[in-house]
């Protein structure tokens, strides 16, 4: 069984062709064992209790969405009954309880293997900065792991789990999966809870995922994700697959504004990707970085390193000597900051953020690389501030900004060396994220992590609506592509399918325009044609202005699918249409506007 | 014309008779210098540059709002040309601009008589921490003005202009209009831009406003709100009068949690008007206010007050000793916070929040004393600190818990001092809060400040829909006491009006239910019949849900009402009503369902 794939499509195909999720947690632990590197895990779940768990699970259930699945959890989240160390042994703690997100993972049937090393209290990204062994690069010894989350990375890479959770506030969900050659999802701030999760920077923690691909990182993401009321830092975001949108508006940082300090082939990879990213039907919006690296300064140049502190103070004050060197300088380095201090950087973060809003509000998404430039365990040794630094050049300013983001692995450098970009969306866009992220790494032709392993060949999750969004159906200028559609990209709108109406409407072209607009008009079931549709989905406010702006004789109501299904849709009144043109014929407005 | 009244239902009458603006500015200027109290004013505009922006008015434009309504300003406001003081000489400038709701003002027709006086930097509730001349009282000379915004109370409640500005972080727009008989609006945070406003506690400062009446205040806030996209602060809230809604779900504070440190005399004005309430048909929800006086406790004792030091840090570090001494030691408090000392405050704050969520979700609005008891000038001398942190009892939480507030004056208590009861609402319920509060101040048969004018006789605003708010029409099950009624009022929905369609319906019960639901179908115009329907608006989102949760054969379109208007509301696909019940004869649902 040493050629058992993890990634959820090929084991989930396993287990319904009658594998034993015990067995895969004895391969599990085998492999643990032949990857002989002590800097991965911080402790493991007994391979007993861990295979007692598997057993428990019973028979085969398809409806459990991580059923057997072998996780990782980074050791400053809490699972409970194993130690919770934020890699600073003075400081454990045994919780008696799973923190949110591993809770929800083991309800819908995955397996907790193991606690992983990280850069202490989770401050840092190079995975350097632990009291125990550093976890070696799966791609490239001589690179750092990559961290905070280096233990997790690196146990995705070396196909030992089939995901693992990290953290991420500064990055520490994405440097190091670009290190290693997987995903590294950092979801929407607040969109994950992050009780039972030791804190760096409690306003801007989240909850990631490294996995092999887009897709299983964003199952796992779907699965963690919801409110949780005990949180107050806990959001209602919009979660689930969407569909690739038909049109993409990517932010491409201007040539000037990219920094790889002197990185000649980083700089090379990126326009790869960027080529890549092209090929599959973007369009590029140049976008200025500098502004964004302001914000950026503010996280560890400015008040926001009290809040690593705050997270640890009683800790800290009484053991500062057991605390990392690095570590102790930086955290420590917050006891000079005053309360003012503290809100100078709120006023300037809020004004940043707004003045950036016209930039994030003219694309869908944007494109940065991952990190600069790789570095080196000697590089790390002789700058052990100034080189992390660096590595946070395309990930510091992303949840202060209060932006969504995925770093897909890209086309091996040419030095051999992993690479990869970075998504970034705007809060609540995981989804949009995943549907264009697992096309870009499809696009790469990737191994995943250092498993020799190919992308398994799959087709995108079925999206659905997204929990959250409202659907609507349109079958006239709002379609993809036609003169209203603007509108509803503009309010927040995802696309989510094409499809047709019930045989049930009569399709009429309205009187009036432009915009030219035509009318669906139900009547007796059979006795109508087939309509061509599309269904989007907004946020409920979006919706709400949306449907507020539809002009007599249309309105919106429940429209009837061919495949069976409802959903809400543009309709019009029966009174509207009398002495309106029948275009049911056609089968839809856009065969009706093509044939002129 | 000293019998001149200045609230704007008598001023806008007497210039649509003929009034000239220049003369009422003269009529101000003379009142001013009889009214003889050197702590109201910090500076005026020069008369002859007041009559001539009255003149430049022209003609009474019925269009402008404020057209020809001289007001004043506190001095933590900018003024184009005159200095901006704070209440500190050695801060003072002479700002080039207005600020963004000065600026509102003068475009809807307002005059700036001058600026007002306050405690220093705004910090206090007594208006005694002022290196000027203290306001008098305007109701009893033995009480402290009250502040920060003494002389912004005291020139309405003197009838000196129609309305003033003042600003609120800790109830200094509270405060001081019920020790002197007015009404202090505090705007829902951010609604009201702030910029060109000395900061006190930048995430919590608000503009608010000092009036005779309740209409008066909200037509000023009506004037200044709106989105700022310069102010980081600015947000986009409902705005506009709302009708009284047909239900009101009042918070009533236990007993237990009341505070009146030991006045017996304010306890019975509350509980006075408490009845005032019932009688207009409050139904009360018992609230606990301990949790929310632990709020307030992060204002003073916390770090907010960091805030404070930070918005003067440089003037206040070189000059120290020109600062008032009470001021001088509360904001110089603010040094011995450390950065994470206000991350520990943030989080105390949004927990709390968190947690009182479910309380503020079973109320309409909550109504509590402005004050416990009114402060004397001997008891602020004995007790600077003491006595002002009393009076915010009731104040000091509201803006740290995002809610909007209006202080209503009530009757006067039994040793004849002034007293009242503030409205607290959810942020954006400052419709709410006006239509209310005009009807309880209407049950005091109030004079007005100490003018002795009596409440003049004016029906409520025209309660349109406020900006911001999609409105709906409804027909069935969700008209105001029915069965469906509480979807609209959980989604924020405000009631607007009731109306009735033009003759171009058929109405029809429809089968199913419970719920029973009705069916509006539009014919040819003027074939079928007016149907009784009433008119509630939404936030986009809580429009949004409750269009998505719509069912078949339902829907929403664009109705036509009887007096020509048009609204979104409920519609049926005709093909739905087909076989249904005609009741159009009933004329409405009320009407249908009370037949049996």
């Amino acid at each position: 069984m040493t050629d058992l794939a993890l990634d959820l499509v090929r084991l989930r195909a396993a287990y319904a062709g009658g594998l034993a999720p015990a067995d895969v947690v004895r391969e599990v632990y085998a492999r643990i064992a032949a990857a002989a590197d002590p800097g991965i895990f911080t402790a493991l779940t007994p391979e007993a209790e861990a295979v007692t768990a598997a057993e428990a699970l019973g028979a085969f259930d398809p409806a459990r969405p991580l059923y057997g699945v072998p996780f990782a959890v980074k050791d400053n989240i809490d699972v409970a009954g194993l130690p919770t160390t934020a890699a600073c042994a003075e400081y454990a703690y045994v919780p008696a309880a799973d923190a949110t997100a591993v809770a929800r993972l083991k309800a819908a049937g995955a397996i907790v293997i193991g606690k992983t090393n990280l850069d202490q209290f989770a401050t840092g990204l190079v995975g350097v900065r632990t009291p125990y062994p550093v976890p070696v690069n799966a791609c490239d010894p001589a690179l750092v792991p990559g961290g905070s989350s280096s233990g997790s990375a690196v146990a995705v890479a070396r196909g030992l789990v089939s995901f693992a959770l990290g953290t991420d506030t500064a990055g520490s969900g994405r440097v190091p999966a670009a290190l290693n050659n997987v995903v590294g999802l950092k979801p929407t701030v607040g969109a994950v809870p992050t009780r039972g999760v030791v804190p760096a920077c409690r306003t801007l923690d989240c909850v990631s995922v490294f996995a092999t691909t887009v897709d299983d990182a964003h199952a796992v993401f779907t699965v963690m994700a919801g409110y949780d009321p005990a949180d107050p830092w806990s959001k209602d975001v919009p979660r689930g697959p969407v569909a690739h949108p038909p049109v993409l508006r990517v932010g491409l940082p201007t040539a000037e504004s990219l920094r790889f300090f002197g990185d000649d082939i980083a700089r090379a990879a990126f326009d790869e990707s960027v080529a890549d990213l092209a090929a599959l039907g973007a369009t590029f919006v140049p976008v200025d970085l500098e502004p964004f690296y302001a914000v950026a300064d503010l996280l560890y140049e400015g008040a926001w390193v009290a809040e690593r502190y705050a997270a640890i103070r009683g800790f800290f004050e009484a053991n500062e000597d057991k605390v990392h060197p690095v570590t102790r300088a930086i955290v420590g380095g917050a006891r000079s900051r005053s309360a003012a201090d503290a809100f100078d950087g709120l006023y300037r973060l809020a004004a940043a953020r707004r003045a950036l809003d016209p930039v994030l509000a003219g694309i869908d998404l944007m494109v940065v690389p991952t990190y600069p430039s790789p570095v080196t365990l000697d590089e790390i040794a002789a700058e052990p501030i100034a080189a992390n630094s660096r590595l946070g050049t395309y990930t510091n300013f992303v949840n202060l900004m209060d932006l969504s983001a995925l770093a897909v692995p890209g086309r091996f450098r040419s030095d051999g060396r992993p690479g990869g970009v970075t998504l970034i969306g705007r809060a609540g866009a995981d989804g949009l994220l995943a549907a264009v992220g697992r096309r870009l790494h499809a696009a790469v032709r990737p191994t995943l992590g250092a498993t020799g392993l190919t992308l398994p060949d799959a087709p995108p999750p079925a999206a659905g609506v997204p929990d959250g969004l409202i659907p609507i159906a349109v079958v006239g200028a709002h379609l993809s592509g036609m003169a209203l559609n603007g509108q509803l990209t503009g309010l927040g709108a995802v696309f989510v399918r094409a499809g047709e109406t019930a045989p049930d409407y009569r399709f009429y072209a309205l009187p009036g325009g432009p915009p030219h607009r035509p009318g669906l008009v139900r009547v007796a079931p059979g006795t109508g044609g087939r309509i061509a549709l599309e269904v989007w989905a907004l946020p409920p406010a979006g919706f709400g202005r949306f449907v507020a702006a539809i002009p007599a004789p249309l309105g919106v109501g429940v429209v009837r699918l061919a495949d069976g299904t409802s959903v809400q849709g543009f309709l019009c009144e029966a009174a509207g249409a009398e002495g309106a043109t029948d275009i049911t014929a056609t089968g839809g407005w856009r065969a009706h506007v093509a044939a002129g």
